[in-house]
């Protein structure tokens, strides 16, 4: 192939240590954290500004070869592994928060830059950002995947926070998808669009957020029951009642019994709901309230709520240990996870199903979903070596998604499409698929951008 | 031209009440509000469902003619105006709510439902739709241009209501541009680029939107200031302490005049916040004190806040009749309203350079802004026979829109880019204008949809 006059051309710009065919290198830019198998890059680059990132892409233009835009390598579908080969562009050299406008509530910063670093930084501010998708992605990375997690049944999903991207296309060109305003009628909206667009429009050189004030006031809370289908009931009855829920997730009765084998703790292992509510100090109080009637009305059999934050910690300890508990359980199996999100009044059946045929396929794993939003995830431990488990996995993943999808809901409610998720667009989007592929062949008419993903 | 054949192929699967060439029906759908020149298309159907919409674009794709879908015809930029003729798409047949789904906190409707209509329908539920644009516009029109309105600081634009659309494309392929989940990373976000799309990619069908219970409590408040300068600051505070605004506007002592004519009242010829705020009892009694510090903290002269529903509607007459009032003053002009949105930091300068320019412009008119978006109008009132007045009013906006581009912000918040935006475009967008061209061209290469419009 071409790359080592690629690698020349590269060096006419770049330093040395800014381009590298080391194969540690490369092996560590050919996976994600997820079962997807790994494949290299022929080469690496570590650019340092966006200048440097058009340059790169209009060599990568001209010689048509694939880019794959890298940021900490935490996706979940194999985005970012380059099946095709070609260049991996590492965003963490480019890591800067650039500004802080707390009159705005606006951040601007490189791709790099990741949700801890940016919150350490905020944190003397008085603020916050709210997207918490469990990794510490790099911010770039989670604009990809149009990432999201607990707090989007409060604060929404990677995309409603983006306010505006840099973006270097295919041809090298820089363009702007928004601006600072809160709101915008001008144009058409390419914010929306390169949300989510996981690499294959674009390679994303600077974000400008929204950032929220801390809230004056958190509480946490966790509610037992008998029955996931009354918890979710339960959650809907309290959206309806007009109660702005901060976060809430439901944890199943196996995934409890993981966390207590781990922690050493004495859970009831019943579907348990985990809360968390945000505000004033008398207004969180009469929240409360009202919710705890609702909670009871439903049957809940055990209910506690926390304001100190050692409490509130404490209180949310077997949800946060839920991935490390199934892990350390499993050592030498990997972690697969199922991502549907469906209608909300689908949501309880749609997790029974999901229970059911977890049971018949014999497979060691838990439920977990961030009920508030209709999106729960199976997490499956399996053994890569073991190719019937790996089939049965994948058999089960596929039953979630056809029975989201025959719900109206989505294959994928956070973790993005990569490769993973691929056969089932045509399935979910049907004449739409075609209308996407135009508008990446119009953007991007050589096809280098991490091709062969998501379309 | 092909019209004769056109209305030919058209009447065999439409009624002859449903295709109209009648010079009256022609002109109804030649105009907007706008101040924009009228123009007539040649001829008017009245689809009554998505296949018909499909089968008249396959037949306008054919022939290569011009489509413009038309809602209620309330559009302030001359977006429905055929400037080329052909055919404009009249969706007022198609005014059907399809499904109130009270435990989603979705509904789904007929592009050609308004505002007004799908509130009625949702009251008995416990249900509102949240964007308020003023006019009642259809909810397919309000989709097409992203309206947003007094609403937008506590629930987000049109945009960020819309789950999924039912659009026909420019070869009558039928597509859904996303689902009913509550969030979805699936696929390129088509959802997000259609609304605002203007009509230029295809012809909304259907919509599934976001809907909200009713307010527990709703408390409205008026706040005199000496300065615009200082009531501006003052919003920015209470924004910045989180407390959750459900409506800001800011209306200048000139506006206040003209109501005080048209009402025959009194209130303080000073620049005047008017506030509203929902939640619980406890708590919004806890936000309305906070609010009240903070606005006496800034030198608030004149405070008031009601909670009884005829008190808060009488406390917001002076808002509520802003543009009745200028109407009623000036008899044969017409409304001219700019449309910027600046970063809420640059907010009082911008609207200091506004009113600075409107006393030199020597032009009637006053300033109101949705201040808490950063989003604000200058309302100017221009008779149309008066050729110089019509060049000074289309300076002014030009220099405002100039100044908010300078600071990071949009030549229009809410109303669109139409005709009257246009050439605002390259400077706004830059390199992106090319990748939004590239896009209309992938979805539209004969150039049918809405042509000559947005971009």
């Amino acid at each position: 192939m071409h790359y080592e006059q690629i690698k020349v051309e590269l060096l006419a710009f770049l330093t040395p240590e800014q381009v590298s065919d080391n194969d540690i290198i490369r092996a560590q830019h050919g996976q994600d954290e997820s079962y997807h198998v790994p494949a290299l890059p022929d080469l690496v680059v570590f650019p340092r500004s966006t200048q440097e990132v058009s340059d790169i892409l209009k060599i990568a233009n001209t010689y048509e070869v694939p880019v794959i835009p890298f940021g900490r390598g935490s996706s979940l579908e194999g985005h970012i592994i380059p099946y095709n080969g070609g260049i991996s562009i590492d965003f963490n050299e480019m890591n800067a928060i650039l500004a802080i406008e707390p009159e705005n509530l606006l951040v601007k910063v490189q791709p790099g830059v990741t949700r801890s670093q940016l919150n350490q930084a905020l944190k003397k501010h008085g603020l916050f950002f709210s997207v918490d998708p469990g990794a510490d992605a790099s911010l770039g990375g989670m604009a990809a995947t149009n990432a999201s997690g607990t707090t989007a049944v409060r604060y929404g999903v990677m995309r409603d926070q983006v306010r505006d991207l840099e973006v270097v296309l295919a041809n090298g060109d820089i363009i702007h998808t928004g601006n600072s305003a809160a709101k915008s009628s001008s144009g058409l909206h390419l914010n929306g669009l390169f949300v989510g667009s996981e690499g294959i429009l674009g390679c994303i050189t600077e974000l400008t957020l929204r950032v929220y004030g801390i809230p004056e006031h958190e509480v946490a809370g966790r509610a037992v029951f008998s029955s996931t289908n009354i918890a979710v009931q339960a959650v809907t009855a309290i959206k309806h009642a007009g109660i702005p829920i901060g976060r809430v997730e439901l944890v199943d009765p196996a995934s409890i019994r993981m966390v207590n084998q781990y922690s050493e703790t004495d859970y009831p292992e019943q579907p348990t709901l985990f809360l968390e509510f945000h505000g004033n100090e008398a207004g969180l109080q009469q929240d409360i309230e009202f919710a705890t009637e609702i909670l009871q009305d439903f049957g809940c059999s055990h209910i506690q709520f926390e304001s100190d934050t050692a409490a509130r910690n404490q209180l949310w300890n077997a949800r946060h240990n839920l991935a490390y508990a199934f892990i350390h359980a499993n050592p030498g199996k990997k972690l697969m996870s199922t991502d549907v999100c469906v209608p909300i009044n689908e949501l309880a059946n749609a997790i029974e199903f999901a229970r059911k045929e977890l049971e018949v396929s014999g497979l060691i794993g838990g439920l977990t979903g961030h009920v508030g939003d209709g999106n729960f995830h199976a997490l499956i431990m399996i053994d890569l070596n073991h190719a019937d488990e790996v089939t049965r996995a994948k058999q089960y993943n596929k039953k979630i998604v056809e029975y989201a999808l025959s719900i109206g809901g989505t294959c994928t409610g956070e973790h993005g499409v990569g490769v993973g998720k691929m056969e089932y667009q045509q399935q979910e989007h049907g004449n739409a698929l075609a209308a996407m592929k135009a508008i990446k062949h119009a953007l991007d008419p050589k096809n280098i951008l991490n091709p062969y993903k998501l379309i």
